[in-house]
């Protein structure tokens, strides 16, 4: 089979090098060869060992009937959604990493492959190299996946690993994030959680055959956790990581979020530390699944790619039926979310705070107070809350207990 | 698609009732509805809900062309291997828990799949309803796999979880396992390593093609483990697990075994602990995932069961091709393994032991002497401790350090 990879950074770079560097095995598991034909790249590289592959125009791509797959590492909406499209309803399967396209346009894509008898497929747009999306659409689907709780996004789980084990200010931990290249000049999708955000809603679109637009789910980063919550969170034996989670209660609430946690040490995803991802993954059958490994980076996104067009290549089955779009009740109203909250304040004794919160566990901190709250919702937290600034107190730090 | 179910014990009747309890999600996913038509059984069950469906004459399954897959549960190697041989030569797809069988037929199994146009599919083989082997047949299989290390028994790591938790001895460990329910009467093919030695053969053959005998790999189990070995490993901050290993040096060598490892804090194996099962895999582009789960039980391993029927009914392409059965060469004569080694002793002094065995890192126990080596081969070690022996030394415990 012969490919059109889109893009030569890191990551188209590191697909075609797997390509490249395992073809033997590759074309032995496969049963043919897969070849590079083009690499859609606007720079120049006068250095890339596939400057002979390199071609400026998409459309030699799109219209040269021996391309059978598009590897799209473009990154960014436009113009890889449009690409991708075109290249679907060429009759060519696509193959990508761009998370940002599968969470905005995957409904559309999808559709647009079954249309015309060709896959998209996307394992790499969620936890690098971990084959978690795989496993949910096929080997875990007689299961309905009742819980999903993702360490998805390596930036900033290095930071707040950072901060656990150095004692770190978030300031700190992501300047030394920024200088080991692990976060970007402009650090926002990550440490603001967007990235998460789109992770969580393609894995529940996979688990569960509705994609969330973004905008519905409620999302928080990690730039207010301070030092103290970190050491407050080590004082029960929790570390904090940013979590995105899909809940489906008893009751039929499903609820998304993206949002720092503090995680027990009881759970699998307590020890995903530095730059690794983990998805824990609960099924009515299968209980805990935990899925490990590098998040990020060229070659573990490359194994990812490459996976997907071994896939095809072996003439796999469509792994993902198209979604639907999520309707109004698709989410249940954030409000109504309970869990253990964590809470710091100042100005408030820890006496006044215990009649406004009820029965609470206190953690000993150096500024003001902090405890953990039972189980209360979202709204009740704030209600109480008003109560506490009503009376002169200041929130310092609220953060969920897994 | 309607399907039989062969043996209605635990994993048997599990997968009967998520196929039951789970019928209309499974129908909505796979696009059609799974039916369990027969049930092979030759116990009276007469409190069983699924009565009318039992069965005990094979041949009526065999013989009805509506049914077209087989769920073998029966487990031991006859008469689940030709069951299973006779479906599919009838054109009916395979599914199956059965490790001993796959271990030892499975080339015959898969050839005669390939050979009438159907599937032989044994994800619940290995690691319960962990989804390792369909990850490593495909979206891992980009990669050239280096090395797999799994704790594979949900027995063994009980007993040995026990042992580092509650400082129990071997034989108190593995009396509280039995009387769990975890450890059977005869304990036999789990503390002896045989049923962690069918999994990593089956590990291998997925990940590299070649199914080597079970008669091929060095097996040890853990039943001359001592408390004082599991302090000695906590005191270097390890745990001892049992493992099953491949591994492909530089060298080209290969090597498989199950044997019990000290394994270090910072692997992500440390933390897999009572009955949880855990599969390290290092490919040459993904780096190091982990796969963490029940590796047993009904329900875990019947949601592996039904995984391999939804890749059967949404279509799915062969994940298995017919392996090739080991040539001589295909593993390396494990004389040559090479490694650090944990050694207790006694009847010899520590400066003694250091002539022989070189620079060593001495552990501090209370009975005799014990320390960690520099990496030395199997062949090496024999060799010294012949020395050892000679001068009136006598073998406490020897443990490879992963």
């Amino acid at each position: 089979m012969q490919v059109a990879v889109l893009g030569c950074g890191v990551v188209g770079r590191g697909t075609v090098d797997l390509l490249t560097e395992n073809a033997a095995w590759i074309a032995a598991r496969a049963g043919e060869a897969v070849t590079v034909k083009y690499i859609l790249e606007r720079r120049e590289l006068p250095d890339c060992p596939y400057a002979d592959k390199i071609v400026r125009d998409f459309d030699v791509i799109v219209s040269d009937p021996e391309v059978g797959m598009v590897i799209e590492a473009m990154g960014g909406s436009h113009p890889a959604y449009e690409f991708s499209l075109r290249a679907l309803e060429a009759g060519k399967h696509v193959v990508t990493s761009n998370k940002e396209v599968v969470a905005n346009f995957g409904t559309a894509l999808l559709e647009a492959a079954e249309k015309n008898g060709v896959q998209y497929l996307f394992e790499a747009s969620v936890g690098g190299g971990i084959p978690v999306l795989h496993s949910l659409a096929e080997d875990l689907s007689g299961n309905v996946i009742d819980s999903i709780a993702g360490i998805l996004n390596g930036t900033t789980n290095f930071i707040l690993t950072e901060m656990f084990t150095k004692g770190k200010s978030f300031a700190d931990a992501l300047a030394d994030a920024q200088a080991r290249g692990y976060a970007e000049a402009n650090p926002a999708a990550d440490v603001e959680g967007l990235d998460a955000c789109r992770k969580i809603a393609i894995l529940t679109a996979v688990a569960t055959g509705v994609l969330v637009p973004t905008e519905a789910i409620h999302t928080e980063g990690i730039t207010a956790i301070r030092a103290e919550d970190v050491r407050a969170a080590e004082s029960v034996h929790c570390a904090i990581k940013l979590l995105g989670r899909m809940v489906r209660t008893e009751r039929g609430e499903t609820f998304l979020m993206v949002a720092p946690f503090f995680v027990p040490r009881t759970s699998p995803l307590y020890t995903v530390s530095d730059v690794f991802n983990g998805v824990l993954v609960h099924g009515n059958f299968v209980d805990d699944v935990l899925f490990f490994g590098r998040g990020a980076g060229a070659a573990p996104t490359a194994s990812a790619m490459v996976g997907d067009v071994m896939h095809v290549a072996s003439g796999g089955a469509p792994v993902h039926r198209p979604w639907k779009r999520a309707d109004a009740g698709a989410v249940t109203d954030f409000a109504h979310f309970a869990c253990r909250r964590y809470v710091a304040l100042e100005g408030v004794e820890q006496g006044a705070a215990a009649v406004i919160f009820g029965a609470v566990e206190p953690l000993a901190v150096e500024d003001g107070i902090a405890f953990l709250t039972d189980e209360i919702s979202e709204s009740e937290f704030f209600d109480k809350l008003a109560r506490i600034t009503a009376a002169g107190g200041k929130l310092l730090s609220h953060i969920r207990v897994l």
